[in-house]
């Protein structure tokens, strides 16, 4: 105890990192899926299907993201939203997540807690359940997800069963991240939309099974770009991809965006990374399911991706914004 | 680029983050039970149950572990090997785990190889594989690991399901960590087996499924100390422990350490965590599976935790290193 003020001293170090872990994820509402929630050596969840899907990511604080830019909610939701849209992007039902955290002993024992709220609130909205944790001193705040799926009997949908001939679809935002990293960046808060979907994306987790139902050959989540995730697709799968500029929706908000920044919203939606929209391909007959949007064509491996039929000129690497 | 040597240049940075999580773990051997390996949004584990035991632990450098006591393989093998245990205390086989990295830049490759090396090795001595990975930079290394299990069947083996009159008993090393730790502290590399054991556990994975098998009413790894999780049992189930001093055994080498470094080797048997053998409770008319070595008895809930009878007056509670 150094002598600040009763509320300061309510760390991290001042709860005990087993306490402060135990009180922020027992209790919390369960799903059906959960058998055996927090508090014992392991927990134990449902794996109907006889197969478990299984994704993890870690983000840093000062390279994922930054508490002047996000609130605690907002970084747990974003932490828990990546590693769902993964589970999703293999045609699988989320079904829980585990999370670890490192953070310095004065962190804030509310700071901890409003961090697993946004955790425990986006698993509720994926249905899933933050079934267990781990809290350890660090220099920095690191958090690790890692989250479960069942696939219902279907395969998995990979990155490599894609066919030329298929159509390239998308379901769920694009450049909407980019945008509100941009308007961050100039050091405005506003447009509210577009800067809420930098701090947290709304990833469309039901799109994924249905995508799956509907015969998608490969599929993937959109961290890093539309044109570089395709890319990833068009290389496992050794075929080439083209975007048709003309079928991208480019929303008014981010044209109204690019004119008060002077910038190109297409190029956000072509590359802008961290929405974790679904793009995936199906077979040329296929009924689109509700949501999903066609943007190209699988072509023969020789081509790469494209845009309107020629390599596009522009970085296609998001860079986060560290 | 700095101008070091080629040697030094090969570093996390200039290799690229993806491409190391990638080249360390795509194309190592994995067990059948590994049906989709790194490489695609998430990976797919077979779960026969239709349950699946979870656990996640994080591992930071300077609080859980030292580079200078420590190698990188070592250290791998530990952050697995308390994660296997956890999965085991259930009364589960481990299936899979995936793991998360984080370091400086500047960190050599080499370094992160050897670590994913040491953690490849102790997924194998469980037949299990290492399916996914995720690497960020960080100003520390900090690792987190996710186990994945299976029940076969059987129902999981909590904390909360000793009864009076039930009977304790172990299976695996105590206390040598802690004399390892002692040994390192005054400066000193040998002996080499319990300074081993402060280095990595090496934890009796396939006990917890045969313990299991046999009956345990609850069951726990030992990581904080055998007094310490021993009273994670009684205060989940209700009841009181008491540890018979002339049943547990003292090897010969904590003795001739504790000879040497004037401390009392029981004390390490009683409290040194990180050993992570299991304790169990099983029924009294229960034989005791193979390596299983009865230690106590479950009690009334009065008495807690007890040593020959008596409250343990030293401290209990396994303090790491830090």
């Amino acid at each position: 105890m150094d002598g600040r003020s009763a509320q300061g001293d309510d760390t991290v170090a001042a709860r005990g990192e087993f306490g402060l872990i135990r009180a922020v994820t027992a209790g919390r509402s369960q799903p059906s899926t959960t058998l055996l929630g927090p508090g014992d050596d392991a927990a134990v969840v449902a794996a109907p299907d006889g197969r478990v899907v299984v994704t993890t990511d870690m983000l840093v604080q000062g390279v994922h993201f930054r508490l002047d830019w996000s609130t605690p909610e907002h970084v747990g939701r974003r932490a828990v939203a990546v590693n769902l849209a993964d589970v999703a992007a293999m045609g699988a039902v989320p079904t829980s997540v585990v999370v670890g955290i490192g953070c310095p002993s004065d962190t804030p024992a509310a700071l901890v807690t409003e961090l697993v709220d946004g955790m425990a609130a986006e698993a509720g909205r994926a249905r899933t359940g933050v079934v267990g944790g781990d809290m350890v001193r660090a220099d920095q705040i690191v958090i690790s997800i890692t989250a479960l799926g069942d696939l219902g009997g279907r395969p998995p949908v990979t990155r490599a069963g894609a066919r030329p001939g298929d159509i390239v679809a998308v379901c769920g935002r694009l450049g909407w991240a980019a945008a509100g990293l941009a308007v961050l960046g100039r050091g405005f808060r506003s447009p509210v939309g577009v800067v809420n979907a930098q701090r947290y994306p709304e990833p469309p987790y039901a799109a994924g099974p249905t995508a799956a139902l509907a015969g998608a050959t490969a599929m993937i989540d959109v961290s890093d770009g539309l044109l570089a995730d395709l890319g990833h697709i068009a290389e496992s799968s050794d075929v080439g991809i083209d975007v048709q500029t003309d079928r991208l929706p480019v929303p008014q908000k981010l044209t109204d965006v690019g004119s008060a920044l002077g910038a190109d919203p297409l190029h956000w939606v072509l590359t802008g990374g961290e929405d974790h929209a679904l793009a995936a391909t199906f077979p040329s007959f296929t009924d689109l399911p509700e949501g999903w949007i066609r943007i190209g064509s699988v072509l023969l491996p020789d081509t790469g991706v494209t845009v309107d039929g020629q390599a596009y000129e522009r970085e296609t690497g998001w860079e986060h914004w560290r």
